[in-house]
């Protein structure tokens, strides 16, 4: 039993108006994986990365639960770089330097014990490189979610619808779900994404909380109402990465339990961008966990008799 | 007993993606006291109009349990008159044209019975006539809310100043918030409106719910997804007039109860939305209302044991 994820360990740069990191580790996967480790293990990280990616990191994920072998280090080259700066309003940024790298000719190659995972998580990446990674496993995980972009809907639209049909979750913000079906309404555009395959959507909206649509059932999970926001790289990785290792955790994929996972991945997210990075994911402990899982169920605690 | 409401009886034109009225009834006042009266008699309007108003309005008003004495007619003059324009993000609007009218020389005077209101609502009006509304009244009301707009902000600060050091809540959008705190983040927006003079701050996001602030307390209530939203104006003011209605019919002003008052005002906003101008909150029956809190109470229900 185990937790399969794919995606990108990588460096980022980040200038938020709060501060700024010249080179620090980042990538979908490090974020989905270390999130997760809070909750379940193993977790295996299928992603490559240059001769300069530190191995004090990769020893680290092995200490959390979070195995590396089928991170492919490409000797002589380097790792994926993103730099970014976001503004004030945080629901926005601007890349300042996207470099590929190792990642541009990537291919993911699953090592044969991860080719039973319970789950699958794929994270941001081509959508022919995810079907790839569907179609080297050996038996059909419980649940298969995904993410994606609206860089993918733009170049690989016929890739995208395909494995669309391939997986059980699909994790989008809002602008992600308005351009992958053409409707502003969110009501609208989940309905939408609910008949092209997934049989449930989750649709993030920052500090605006997030949305688990499931047939005609709606859950809606607030963010909490931080005072400090120093970096919002990650959060959604992170939520996608807490609502992963809740559900590997606890077995049940019910919609009922699919709700807790949301609170627990939003819980995460609100960790994730009270540090710069994954620093705060790295800090964390389980009664801090369980102290943050206690605001959000006292957030929108409301009692009404009818 | 009764609650009493200050703010503007008009008409809009409006126009959305979905439609168009040429000549509707609008005005904070109507909003407020349509939603309200939903919830608690009677309800007294303080306002003004020109003789163009229709008296069958009025008329209406009045088999509503919504006293218009308090509406002063000024013969030979016209209505206020707002006309505007949304587009596929409801949450902005232009504003095509702005008549003040009547209202350009507007003097609330508070018949003698309305001067002991249980509850007193301020609408969107002049903060200097907000405080000539406090300072006729004979007791003080077991709760004064307010509303404002960014244009107070901008040419009568002093006068808002004031106003908010004589009312227990505050209600505003998180634009307002911000520009009324120069803070960026609701949260400091909302501790630095609590250090101001209201004990009580609700930030109202639109389609992003709503949050209560008391003390160190917190309370955040969604917005229910609609698939069909066709005119947002007047949401805010149902909102505050479900909210205030509530209290009025309840009684209590413990934090638990505003929960539950902010529940039903954001019920009676969702209602508002799915039609042109007041329309629905002129047909709404109980049972609907009924339904459509249980709807909220489900929207974020979720069980975690910790």
């Amino acid at each position: 039993m185990s937790l399969l994820v794919v995606g990108t360990v990588a460096f980022d740069a980040i200038e938020t108006p709060f501060g700024k990191r010249d080179k620090i580790i980042g990538g979908s996967a490090t974020y989905i994986s270390l999130s997760a480790s809070n909750f379940y293990k193993p977790i295996h990280i299928v992603s490559v990365v240059g001769s300069d990616f530190p191995k004090k990191t990769l020893s680290d994920f092995n200490k959390r639960g979070i195995t590396t072998e089928g991170i492919q280090i490409k000797k002589g080259e380097k790792s994926f770089f993103w730099a970014g700066k976001y503004h004030m309003d945080m629901n926005s940024r601007d890349t300042l330097r996207t470099d590929l790298n190792v990642l541009a000719d990537f291919n993911p190659v699953l090592p044969e014990k991860m080719r039973k995972p319970n789950m699958l998580l794929l994270g941001n990446i081509d959508p022919n490189l995810q079907i790839r990674v569907i179609e080297q496993l050996k038996t059909r995980p419980k649940l298969i979610a995904m993410d994606t972009m609206n860089f993918w809907m733009d170049i690989a639209r016929p890739a995208l619808d395909k494995v669309l049909t391939m997986v059980d979750v699909l994790i989008v913000n809002d602008e992600e779900a308005r351009q992958l079906t053409g409707e502003y309404g969110i009501v609208k555009a989940a309905k939408k994404i609910l008949k092209s395959g997934p049989k449930t959507v989750i649709i993030k909206k920052g500090e605006h909380g997030a949305l688990l649509f499931q047939g005609d059932q709606v859950f809606f999970a607030p963010a909490l109402p931080l005072e400090e926001v120093f970096d919002p790289t990650g959060a959604g990785d992170s939520f996608a990465g807490g609502f992963m290792g809740y559900l590997s955790k606890t077995g049940s994929l019910s919609f009922t339990n699919m709700k807790r996972a949301i609170i627990y991945g939003s819980a995460m997210a609100s960790f994730c961008v009270e540090e710069f990075g994954p620093e705060k994911l790295l800090s964390l402990k389980k009664p801090q966990l369980k102290k943050r899982v206690q605001q959000f169920k006292d957030l929108s605690r409301v009692s009404i008799t009818l």
